[in-house]
């Protein structure tokens, strides 16, 4: 069940056969900071040979899961389920990309519904009487020549757009400079002694020269250099400046 | 190399290790349309044992994979490189999620750029100076507490938010209805003939038919029902009112 100050979607699994499955489904829950996990008949019994291997970290995920008999019982106290497949089942329901699907169950969470979302069996998926258990379907944007989504795999994607919907998704760093940006005079100093390096050296053409510091001067602008890359860079320019003169 | 006449970017797998990755790399490139993938120095040589029992349908992929020394030499014909970490690394590069990063890959692509994305070791990641041949980072929004994504976990995030990015994420099928929605007049002659039982049947206490009629009616207004649900619940109304009465 899940915890209601912080309401996160449980992941039901109907009879899963690879261990190595399970692991992993529970390391993509893991990932994206779900722990709610149901499992409907497990083939090889509970606990099963090899499971926590593959599950890195996520152990705690496997240590809770709860194990039901049937899909009825599984979802007995949800208010909202979905149905992952990857073929049409004739059946009235609304039909989500991931991305809508969590979206739909992320406003449900936060009004304290109970959501959960049903994975099938590796190979046949889930039964249309199981799917008939839904509220919605969910399914994946995928290539139709190679629509076989790994178990796992399906179940990182809908943890990954839960995580999105529910305004978690934060990236663990950021690209912030560690240094301001420069200021123009920082800037146009810089490039008044690289010129005059450039004159000393004769590398101007003199009709072509104003047309040449332009082009260089833009490509100076587009690194958008901070305090730090003047310096480093008129450091490389003295040392250059300072370099004895090639024989011959 | 990516065929310009639909631009794809290229996975490029930095000393992969387990076949069983880049076999699960290849499917979920193959999920979600990718089929240009690279190995630098993939550690049990190439083609490895048990690589192509994981990949699914995508063994084309594998077919097609290019091998490299060195990620310099696997990035030599690109012009926009990005890499994947889970860790800060103090350069001064941009940090995209993985929503970003496709979107800036995409327009790229969509200007006949060639774009790769570097995926480093399974236990190590990329080094610094592997990152540093990239223009920018690309981090996942993962719980800090459980960050660390299995290989292909996150190629398959990448292809997903490629296919997104790239206006292709089509759902193999839709909600769509097969029958028409139900006209006013086909529900209110249903409501009529429903509540005509009710009557009948002695359901509503004088006082509260009124209420209890609106309320039943808003119930069946949000089943939103079509044509054949209107021919389905009339044919079941006519069963159930020709139930011989119970004994007693």
């Amino acid at each position: 069940m899940t915890d209601p100050a912080s309401p996160r979607p449980v992941i039901i699994l109907v009879e899963p056969q690879l261990a190595e499955n399970i692991g992993m489904t529970a390391r993509a829950m893991g990932n994206f900071g779900l722990d709610a996990l149901r499992l409907v008949a497990p083939k090889g019994g509970w606990p099963m040979k090899g499971v926590r291997e593959t599950a890195s970290s996520a152990t705690h995920v496997l240590d809770r899961a709860r194990i039901y008999p049937t899909v009825a019982e599984a979802v007995a106290d949800l208010h909202y389920v979905l149905a992952t497949t990857a073929r049409e089942r004739g059946q009235m329901k609304r039909v989500f990309g991931p991305d809508e699907a969590l979206a739909e169950a992320a406003g449900r969470l936060a009004r304290a519904e109970r959501v959960g979302i049903l994975f099938g069996r590796e190979r046949v998926g889930l039964s249309n009487d199981e799917v008939s258990l839904a509220d919605a379907i969910v399914t994946f944007p995928v290539d139709p020549e190679h629509a076989s989504l790994n178990l796992a795999q399906s179940v990182l994607l809908v943890a990954y757009e839960w995580r999105r919907a529910a305004g978690r998704a934060v990236l663990p760093f950021t690209g912030a400079m560690r240094s301001s940006p420069a200021p123009r005079e920082a800037l146009i100093s810089l490039f008044e002694s690289l010129e005059a390096e450039l004159d000393a050296a004769g590398y101007y053409p003199p009709e072509k020269r104003g047309g040449m510091i332009r082009n260089m001067r833009d490509m100076f602008h587009r690194m958008a250099m901070t305090e730090q890359d003047v310096r480093t860079f008129r450091g490389a320019l003295r040392a250059l400046a300072r370099r004895p003169p090639e024989e011959g």
